[in-house]
């Protein structure tokens, strides 16, 4: 998938009001199912994940508030950020004063929406621009959310590529999320287009739809065995704006999923950061008693903009450049993982020869010695069964795939020796 | 004790003539025993004490150098730095030149008397300004010290807050400088305010007054089995100068007092510095037969202000606010090694819910989390029985403070066990 | 030799060209002979060594190209950099455009002439200055190179100063450049007044004079169980020209040459740079099958000049001063590793009093400190049988030989013992 083509698939999923359950999930992952082939995944309400319990599923079909003239003052047709996430229904004539509780705004951004939700505690409420509050007289206004919230679903979606071995990369991204653009549907469309590119991979990668925190607790809780075959993972997320890209690591810190970002970020504009217990599902794969090697790639990260969950964060918010740059930095990390590896120099006592070997300009002399030979040099000398390719890449200074491509070459003169994965 | 408290205590043990030995000590022990119960020791002259003897007594009466007019040019009643600490008993008719070679004086400051003693070599002196020194005629002077250096006691002084178990913090400051206010009758004062504040503490705390260098000394010979139960120590001084908190680590350099005084300091100015064995009296209780994790508070350091050993080091040199801001500073380390521990999470897969357990905010989007909520997730991910909170503080970049109450919250909840000692 | 004695030995090998193989070797180390007691070691052609075969020996008597008016344009009797090492021989008539893919030279230096060889690819060059290429017309010219490219010998020496244990420490530099000074005359020169300064050392020094990457190797092949002896090392290049010292570290990155080296280096203009597995002979001695402990000094590093491996570098490019330079921190290095170890501490309970020892002043107070006492006091508080002196300079910051003189006076008196080799 090509940028525009990511950017294409935000702008469709966009209007489409979802939350951690409903509908709203499941017309999402009908979609990015045209594109892969899901497990669709549906887990009963009263179910206990881990410490959690799946809760009622909430639908809404429309609500408003509307003023003594009739107008819609807020409309949640013209945008499902005008509800508050899991209200409960009401139909009601309020004045402002009784009606202010349930109001939502931004003081200090007043053009804007705010994205609230309330999922455990039931109440309800509206989220709108300060400037819309500004404008509201006194009332009597007309108050609706026409929502249910009752028994049902919470709905979660895997897609899996198979590698030639067990160990399991997880990509994860959340879709919980109602129209805002870069966080999460950018992840969404970045996550699906990785998917669609992987061909016969060495790794297993198992890519997460589900939503955030009860989503991810759903399929930790559901899958405990497995995650012992999970050796790299990320989550996914505010992949598509227009800042730098931002890899936070692991809880481990030096876990190879972060070693191997950082020799991808080296040479683009980047921030790392240490693991922190919150931002997004990193927060669950990292509790002590997972501890799973996954780390988390943002472009501006978690909170971090201004147009951060709030209306702001439209389409138009996120590029297609940007977000076929984070893929392109993921597949660069795909290459990492997939050709990391540990090898033995067979021929460890002094240089070998590789001029006869025609691995070596046979010039002397010249100060210019070029990327594949250092890369021939560094690799031997550092091949003694203890540093991977990453090792290499990282002490050298040199690219992984200058590296990986050495590697190849010395083992096709017989130079070089496999001997185990990378670290 | 107040600020203002603090001060007035260096006020009145000012004019006292301390030494390594003799009355002044004494009487200076005799003060503090009138706000602490003090147990003070008396050791022989010529007992052993690791690799030093005890020296003779040291007490003084009386010194001046008079000029042919009858006035007294230097006094030792006007200030007791004018004598040269130690100095033998003198009464002679000198010209200048005769006396010279026994008149100290600081000829870059010339308005400052400077500190001057000689313990182990017998000889004599007298400290004056090298204002005074130039207004000097040829003489002939009358010389007069009226001194006694003969078999008698070191005397030095502990005061022991008991605590629930035999673990001991060291709290070590010298009282053997006379006349100088910074360095270190601020630190007896804080010293004094900080075991006035202790109230049933887990750790036993022993304060220990006594003479810098052979003091120390002392005691560690008379206590050498004991120290095995010292787990945290520091020697405090210059803890009144308007300068910024210093704290030098202990020889270890990653002991806990270190880490804890790290983290106390991390949100004030203040400057850390490695280990070095000169400065006060850690460089006994950090030699390598004991190398116990005893670190040095002060606020500037050692040698590091012009006032430094000279009559600039007055009472008006130091000031109440900054004796109050040592002792805060280490009222917050007393905190942390009070209430630092390793803790399991008893829930730790995934996270738990804190939301049903009152722990966590309803309402969610919002990304000013707040920093009780931040604490806790921090505590949780990081309590698998290895990290301490003082390792959550200083991960998190959280206030040890805010850790501690999130630790105790949680603990509350059932979600957390205390499982061992802080690092 | 004082810096001049080194230049003028410089100068007097500066015409002679040398090679891989050859009588040019051989002249330089008789010269060398001269002044250092030789093993001169000859190898002959066709010998395996490790991946590598002795390769012919390469001879030459004069080479040029001549105009049709009978002008030498080149000649190699005006430097002998103006032919392709290793070029067969030739002797034809050929017009410019015949003869220009032999031709070499450096658009960017139009002035300079570069340096150029081909060891293992039989073909045959000559090197000149773009400006004579662009004065040239289109011929014919006349080409001869007299040279004999046949079954041979390499050549390579050593001289060896015996230490009191077996421990030995290496110091290599390549002698196969011809006509350029400061890679690696420059070198040979330095090393030659380090040989001759050396006097009963504690360690064996062995001083290797080879051609590079092949020499190295051969002796690396012929002497391999031997490696095992060797307990330090440096290689020496580039150590005339007037730039700042640069230290390269070995393989290991922190064996006693590199730790030694960056005490030397610390209190001089430098740079210190982690190894790589190019440059000079420390890629053979510091293969993964060695591993040796050896690192390389320079000046101004490997191509890191302009005039590298061109005729600007001639004599008039190192200077006397700069190798009196490098000399100096050689020897200083020596120092270090003749006098690091280990030392316990005989009185470790406490300070020891150094006054009643003559070993510190008897004047308290005062805060000037001098370096020596300092120096004692570090030494005896990391005198627990695990640091090494070297480490006490290192986090003492005094100077190594402060540090090794305080040791020797404990020492004497009594308060120290030696324990063990440097770390």
């Amino acid at each position: 998938m090509t940028g525009e083509e990511m950017h294409a698939l935000v702008e469709r999923l966009y209007p489409l009001c979802r939350s951690i359950t409903g509908d709203g999930v499941r017309a999402t992952l009908g979609i990015v199912g045209e594109l892969l082939e899901l497990d669709v995944h549906e887990v009963p309400t009263g179910t206990q994940v881990l410490d959690w319990t799946i809760p009622k599923e909430w639908n809404i079909r429309d609500a408003y508030i509307k003023d003594p003239a009739g107008n819609r003052v807020v409309d949640f047709q013209r945008s499902n950020l005008h509800v508050v996430g899991y209200s409960v229904p009401v139909s009601a004539t309020m004045t402002l004063a009784e009606l202010r509780p349930h109001l939502h705004t931004l003081p200090d951004q007043p053009d804007l929406v705010p994205y609230r939700t309330s999922y455990y505690a039931e109440t309800w409420g509206f989220c709108l621009s300060q400037n819309t509050l500004d404008g509201m007289g006194e009332g009597p206004y007309e108050v609706v959310i026409d929502s249910t919230l009752a028994d049902g679903h919470l709905t979660y979606a895997e897609h899996v590529v198979p590698g030639r071995t067990g160990d399991e990369v997880l990509i994860s991204c959340h879709v919980c999320h109602p129209s805002l653009a870069n966080d999460n549907l950018a992840g969404i469309a970045v996550a699906t287009a990785l998917a669609g590119r992987l061909r016969d991979p060495r790794h297993t990668y198992r890519f997460l739809f589900a939503p955030g925190t009860i989503g991810a607790i759903t399929w930790l809780a559901r899958n405990r065995e497995h995650t012992g075959r999970i050796r790299h993972g990320l989550t996914l997320a505010c992949a598509g704006d227009r800042g730098a890209l931002t890899y936070k690591r692991s809880r481990r810190g030096d876990a190879p999923i972060d070693r191997a970002m950082a020799a991808v970020l080296r040479d683009r504009p980047h921030t790392i950061v240490d693991f922190s217990p919150y931002g997004y599902d990193e927060r669950q794969f990292c509790s002590p008693g997972f501890d799973l090697p996954v780390g988390s790639l943002t472009r501006t990260p978690y909170a971090g903009y201004p147009e951060y969950h709030t209306s702001g964060d439209h389409p138009g918010f996120v590029s297609p450049q940007a977000m076929a740059d984070t893929l392109e930095a993921l597949w660069s990390a795909v290459e990492v993982l997939e050709h990391d590896g540990r090898y033995q120099n067979l021929s460890p006592y002094g240089e070998p020869q590789l001029g006869r070997r025609g691995l070596y300009g046979s010039l002397g002399g010249r100060s210019d010695t070029k990327q594949a030979q250092l890369a021939m040099l560094w690799v031997l000398n550092l091949s003694d069964g203890e540093h991977s390719l990453l090792d290499v890449a990282g002490r050298s200074g040199l690219p992984f795939r200058a590296v990986a491509e050495a590697a190849a070459a010395l083992e096709g003169a017989g130079l070089l020796k496999r001997v185990g994965e990378g670290a």
